[in-house]
Order: C-alpha cells, then structure tokens, then sequence
C-alpha cells in the first residue's frame, strides 16, 4: 500500500468500506465499523469526523497533493499541463488504492446524497488547482479555465477507469482523455 | 417574458423565489408559496412535485431545449460546435428569465443540499447532450468530452454572469470562456 499504509486509520476505512458495501451507507453505524475493525469507537473519531468523513477525507488528501504538485514544479509551462501534471499525481496515488477506491466508488454511486457530495468535492479541487496556478503566475481567467477542464477530463478518466477494474492504467486514461480534449477543441480540425 | 410568461407557475415561482431569499429554502412551507402568489396549495402539486421542484424544473427544461437545439440542427459540424450551439439556446432563454435565474442563484448558493443538486443536474445535461451528438452520428468517446467540456464552459461562463448582474450578456460570455478553452488547450500555442 506504500504510503497509504493500513495502520489504524487503513483499517477502519477498508472496514467501513465493507460495510457501507454490505448493508447500505446510512444503516451502517459508527460502533459497527470500530468493532470490525477491532477498534473502539475513540479510535474512529480520532482519525474521522464521521461516517461520512471516511469517504471524503482521501478527496482532501488527493486535493493537497495536486496543489503541492503545481508549486513544487520546477516550471510551469502552460496552465492545462501544470493540471495535467497535478492529476497525474494523483492518479499514482489512486492507482496505489484501487481496490479501496473501487469499493468506494460503488458506495457512492447508491447513495445520492454522496454522489452530489462527490460533485462538490471535485468542485473544490478545480478552484484549489486554479488557486495554485495563480500563485504560479498564471493568468486567473485561464487558469479557472485549464482547472476546470483538468478536472471534467479526470472525472471521465475516473469513471472509465472504474468501469474496468484491473483493465486500464488510471494515468493512461488521463492522457488519452486530455488528448480526446485537445482533439475535440482544436479548431478546424475536427469537422465530421 | 417571452414563452415563460407568468402564468399561475410562473407566480408560484417568483413567489417560492421571494419566500426562499427572504426566510430560506428550509423555513417556507408550501402554503406559504401558494398564499403569496394568491393561489390554492392544491395548484402548486398541479405545477411541482415539491418545495425543490420549483429550484429545477427549469433545469430540465434546459436540458430538452439543449438536446432539442442538437437534434434540430441541419448539420453538426463538429461535436464542440454542435455543444456550443447548444448552450446558445440555453443563454437566451436564461437571458429572459434573468431576475429570476439570479435569485435562484443565490438561495441555491445558501444550501449546501442544493448546491449539491445543481452539480449533479449539470452532470445530467452533460449525458443527455453526448447522447443527443450520439443520435446525431459523433463518436461517443468524443461526444462524452465534448459535453463535459461544454458543461464546463457553461458553468464557469454562467457563475462569471451570474456575479456582474446586467453588464455582461450570458450568450457573449459562452463564447468568450469557449475561446479560452481553446486557447489553454491549444498544443504547444500557450507557453507562458
């Protein structure tokens, strides 16, 4: 698991996980997930806010990952691929996690309250990676721009990706979709 | 207003809109709406399913007048142009309906319950306008993209008009982030 090694914290997410996946998000509690995790429940509320926290704490981490990745760019040469880069990162990471992530993508999807908290989170990833690149010297409209499109081409390759577990490299998709992006925009050149 | 005229759902709009801004989404009742637009609560459930329902219809309208533009085109040129005609029929009904839109807006953005509900419309106009490229012979790979990346220009033009009420023109602003979207993914045209 490399970095995302499953100490306490790894454990009660692969346990909630389980049973998010079991008996449904809202009918699992905070007390079951400490028991399958051999925990108490102290334990959980040291590492999470709540039951909810378990699913979204990793799009924070992943966030902060692709913001460090823009400043600690040596250069960047244009906005789309500063984000292009961000989310390269962060494919590495999920890659790292897939089974977890998988699980969690199919928790999410049943629930729908989780699938608009999902969409807002990655709202807030597209302001934060445009954030970054105004402090790298990008010009504020583009960088909006690029950090918006970064993110619609990571939400396609993500779900792609999802739909074939074990299939397709997540980084492999990204380029594919931002090159899919390039095409369909490239003026003149796409007339059907 | 135009083909939205303010028949006994438009009253009932503008006033859940008053009620909504003035006491808050959760704090007005049905029979409240009903009373301030001078009508029976029996025919605000003959016009919306619900309190909600009078933030969204609008939206699927929206998505049926987008995949009507689509379908209705003599030809489709290419999947972006075909998506930012699209928009185009959007922005100008949205331009009739402005004052409302705007303080649809703002009770959306006090609720994070219905922040959430927009995003995840916008995921479905997104859907409708690939199939309807679909239906119209682009490759759905590209269709996809194209309509997520439309969307996304539509959001952002949306959110920049949304902030600078009556100076700037919504079909004008589509075409301006469009321009942007090509210019940042433009290959090797926009080194910084």
């Amino acid at each position: 698991m490399g970095r995302w090694a499953p100490d306490a914290r790894g454990r009660l997410e692969q346990a909630a996980l389980e049973l998010y996946a079991e008996r449904g998000f809202d009918q699992t509690t905070v007390a079951e997930i400490a028991d399958r995790a051999g925990l108490k429940q102290r334990s959980f509320f040291r590492y999470f806010a709540d039951k909810r926290d378990v699913l979204f704490w990793s799009q924070t981490a992943l966030r902060e990952l692709c913001v460090a990745a823009i400043m600690d760019a040596p250069e960047i040469v244009s906005p789309i691929d500063g984000v292009a880069l961000a989310l390269d990162h962060a494919a590495v990471v999920i890659e790292e996690r897939s089974e977890l992530v998988r699980k969690r993508k199919i928790v999410i999807a049943a629930n729908p309250e989780l699938r608009e908290r999902e969409l807002l989170k990655l709202v807030n990833l597209a302001d934060a990676v445009a954030e970054a690149l105004g402090r790298r010297g990008v010009d504020a409209v583009l960088a909006n721009v690029a950090a918006e499109a970064g993110v619609t081409v990571f939400r396609i390759a993500y779900a792609r990706w999802a739909d074939q577990p074990g299939e397709v490299d997540l980084r492999q998709l990204l380029v594919d979709v931002m090159s899919q992006l390039h095409a369909v925009t490239a003026r003149g050149s796409n007339r059907t």
